[in-house]
């Protein structure tokens, strides 16, 4: 590994260069993104943007299929013509490819990058061409101790694979300058969570297996594959996000407090979760995870196919679109504490949270106007909004007993104006890789201890051999899902 | 004693039978309530009440004038004629007298109650004809074991004297027949402390002095003695706001969750808080005691005499208008947690609040952007207004760093038109009077293990001799009352 050290935080980048800047994530997220930060005054006016593509391009051209697609993702009460002008105007072309023989053709990017010191690369491109790209820059001389590289996609399809496109990554980059994205990282969600637990002394003393009953993570798509069937099907649901997305939720709650906000000193305490997962094994493979593939169904009102009668689906494939697991951490804290997850593709809402569901009162004096009490909760939403709510009873006013009744908290503060602009999670990442922070960024062990719980759980499905279990689109997956929890005395939240 | 069963929970009189029904807080509070309750149709229309007063008078004009009180006392805007009326309509009224021996001229009382089984006297008199009142009653024969009394005013002025009062009573009413009214324990707010304490999991755990640094708990008039300097005179602010108010407060507060809420259950666990005061002596009383009176100053934006220059004022008394104590509770749960109570009258505003502030956050990980983290509090507003507030800290939104921010979340519930119309808390009082409950009644032991912590003070304060120290009318008292929490690394809540 070289440049170990990389640029302090603080120094800036000379340069953006983003490979893949006319792909749909790019022109979805990325240049958006860009557009706030530069709206907003937050993107250092000396950072130089080049979108590398694959093809040569005049770059005025690009400028105007940019300045369209901008126009067309933004909605229309944010476009800013001034701004729109000011990023354009910063934003410069460079063509460079991997060529059919895994080989890196730069292109002119050397030519273009000659005079900068400082190169932050985006590679929002497939993670099988990691390698080569890195390799490349790295040969044709354009990395040295101040260069940073974003990557990303997820890293490889296990443990094995993720750890070759790492090792090829470290050949050229150092681990400090490497920053490996999962977007709901940059959710203001996520961070006001680690505000709450740290910045306040009244929730670590609830924050264990004394007061928490148990946690749950949803992450639930209404859409279906869209498209992707092919490269979806490669992956299936349990690689595609519970590797990365909803590992990373656990690890973020489940953590203990760093000792500062120190990347390391965070990333740190995730990967001691992640690495303290309890297994699946043969023996509760069968108790502990729910694999399940949408049949047609309704999805906004509409009639659906099923997964295998999706365009470009190839015959009968076994592979799952939603994926249910009871998961247990192993250490002090958490230990008999379920964390339940679950995410799907034609599921019957769109929505990400996370709920810290309390235990009930050990016993309760309101019985005789409150027969049950419904026990407190902590509810995280990271989609459709953005917002963090405490559930509590409380009394209700009037005379006769002391009737409960539930409130809601809300403990999402809102800006001077009384509201949120929900930021694109890429805004909030783009702004730290430039800053050189890589705290909300995910560090190799992180990758590959997630990938080995991971893959322990894919080896038990290869050997049960056991399809999965159809549900309706349009419904909350396979009842079997339900089941998971319920056995437990457990309830999903709805 | 005599009657202890009483009649049961849920059981209502017959009569309310109102000793001192032209008085001032009569008139100010308990017809008022009594309105409401009719307004409300919450108090059962088999009730009739009865007003009793020294003179003979017919009861018809004792209508008109109960009528002309209650336009003067009710807002505008509660008025309701057809209520009023339904209220003047049950309304009769006796005369009867306790006389120049001490001795209790029942009047015409007998002959109106002749055919009432169950009986509920309220005393709102000088608590000095309590033992006359009772033993009257008992003599006619218009006490069985179905009567209840209300008493309204502190019993005694010391151990002492608050056990002979509370014997006097006993010689004819059973511990269970008697409710003493502390009316701050009807207040909305302090059943709704309770609902949260034991309605929610979130806080019993943190309920303790492992995660609480000090209780606050302020009752700041901005009267003065109001024409009454001669009686204030002979209390002072100790016996007459500590020892029955803020103590209740404390006991509340600091209790143990008690097995129900059975009236004795709850009481239970509070005199067990008031028999574990630390008591004061003569070694700690300069250091954990403030007496002040009030000098010459403002009040409302006019000059305004001092608490010697009142009318009615005899020379140079050393009676105290302003206390503030630190107290400790022995046990297991709260040693070590200073309880800092403070009362007086010309303060700088009227409020009564009980503040439990929360330890600040052991170690502070966000300290590059935020170099002080305030510590969580929990604000239980009962004057002016009923609210109860926990100031927690939440993430700024915005992309630069985690700056926290402080937010209030409101605990106390609205009601179904989002609001809470603010009960008299003698409504509350009555109606648990007339069911019979006394949970919210202060009993005979919690009184004289007040009135023992607060003869403690009153020993030490007699032996130094020294006079109280002046404050002007309108600040926050004497500077020695903030120097008594500052000591100690604390501060008042402003």
């Amino acid at each position: 590994m070289r440049g170990e050290t990389g640029f302090q935080t603080g120094e800036c980048p000379d340069v953006l260069v983003l490979f893949g800047a006319t792909g749909d994530l790019a022109r979805r997220m990325i240049w958006p993104s860009l557009f706030h930060l530069v709206r907003d005054g937050l993107l250092p006016e000396t950072v130089r943007i080049v979108g590398v593509g694959r093809k040569p391009l005049d770059p005025a051209d690009f400028r105007v299929q940019l300045d369209a697609s901008l126009r067309n993702f933004l909605p229309d009460d944010v476009i800013d013509a001034k701004a729109l002008h000011a990023l354009l105007e910063r934003v410069e072309y460079a063509h460079a490819a991997v060529t059919a023989d895994d080989q890196f053709d730069a292109g002119n990017l050397p030519a273009l990058l000659q005079t900068c010191g400082r190169v932050l690369y985006f590679l929002s491109v497939s993670p099988t061409h990691y390698g080569a790209i890195c390799r490349g820059l790295g040969a044709a001389g354009l990395v040295n101790a101040a260069s940073r590289i974003i990557l990303e996609k997820p890293i490889g399809h296990d443990q094995q694979s993720g750890r070759a496109v790492n090792a090829a990554v470290a050949e050229v980059f150092g681990e400090q300058q490497v920053f490996r994205i999962d977007h709901y990282l940059g959710k203001e969600t996520v961070q006001n969570l680690a505000a709450l637990r740290f910045g306040n002394a009244l929730f670590e003393p609830l924050w264990n297996k004394n007061a928490i009953d148990n946690v749950q993570i949803t992450v639930a798509e209404t859409v279906g594959v869209e498209g992707r069937w092919s490269y979806y099907d490669d992956a299936g649901a349990l690689r595609d996000m519970v590797q990365n997305h909803l590992l990373q939720l656990v690890a973020l709650v489940a953590m203990e407090p760093p000792q500062s906000l120190d990347p390391d000193a965070v990333r740190t305490e995730k990967v001691k979760v992640l690495r303290s997962l309890k297994p699946i094994t043969a023996a509760d493979v069968a108790s502990r995870t729910v694999r399940g593939q949408y049949a047609a169904g309704m999805a906004a009102g509409n009639a659906v196919p099923g997964y295998n009668q999706e365009e470009g689906a190839r015959g009968n494939s076994h592979t799952e679109s939603f994926v249910a697991l009871r998961c247990e951490i192993e250490n002090w804290r958490w230990a008999g504490v379920p964390f339940y997850l679950r995410t799907g593709k034609r599921l019957q809402s769109r929505r990400t949270d996370i709920v810290i569901q309390f235990k009930p009162v050990p016993h309760n004096i309101f019985a005789i106007d409150n027969a049950a009490l419904p026990a407190n909760r902590l509810v995280i939403r990271l989609q459709p909004e953005e917002r963090i709510t405490l559930e509590v009873m409380g009394k209700q006013p009037g005379l006769s007993g002391i009737r409960l009744q539930p409130m809601q908290l809300d403990l999402s503060l809102t800006d001077a104006f009384g509201r949120v602009r929900s930021r694109i999670a890429y805004e909030r990442l783009l702004l730290d890789a430039i800053k050189g922070d890589n705290t909300l960024f995910v560090r190799r062990d992180e990758v590959e201890a997630a990938w080995h719980f991971i893959d322990g759980i894919q080896q038990c499905w290869r050997q049960t051999g056991e399809a999965p279990r159809a549900y309706p689109a349009g419904s909350w997956g396979p009842s079997a899902a339900i089941a998971l929890a319920e056995r437990h005395g457990h309830s999903w939240y709805e």
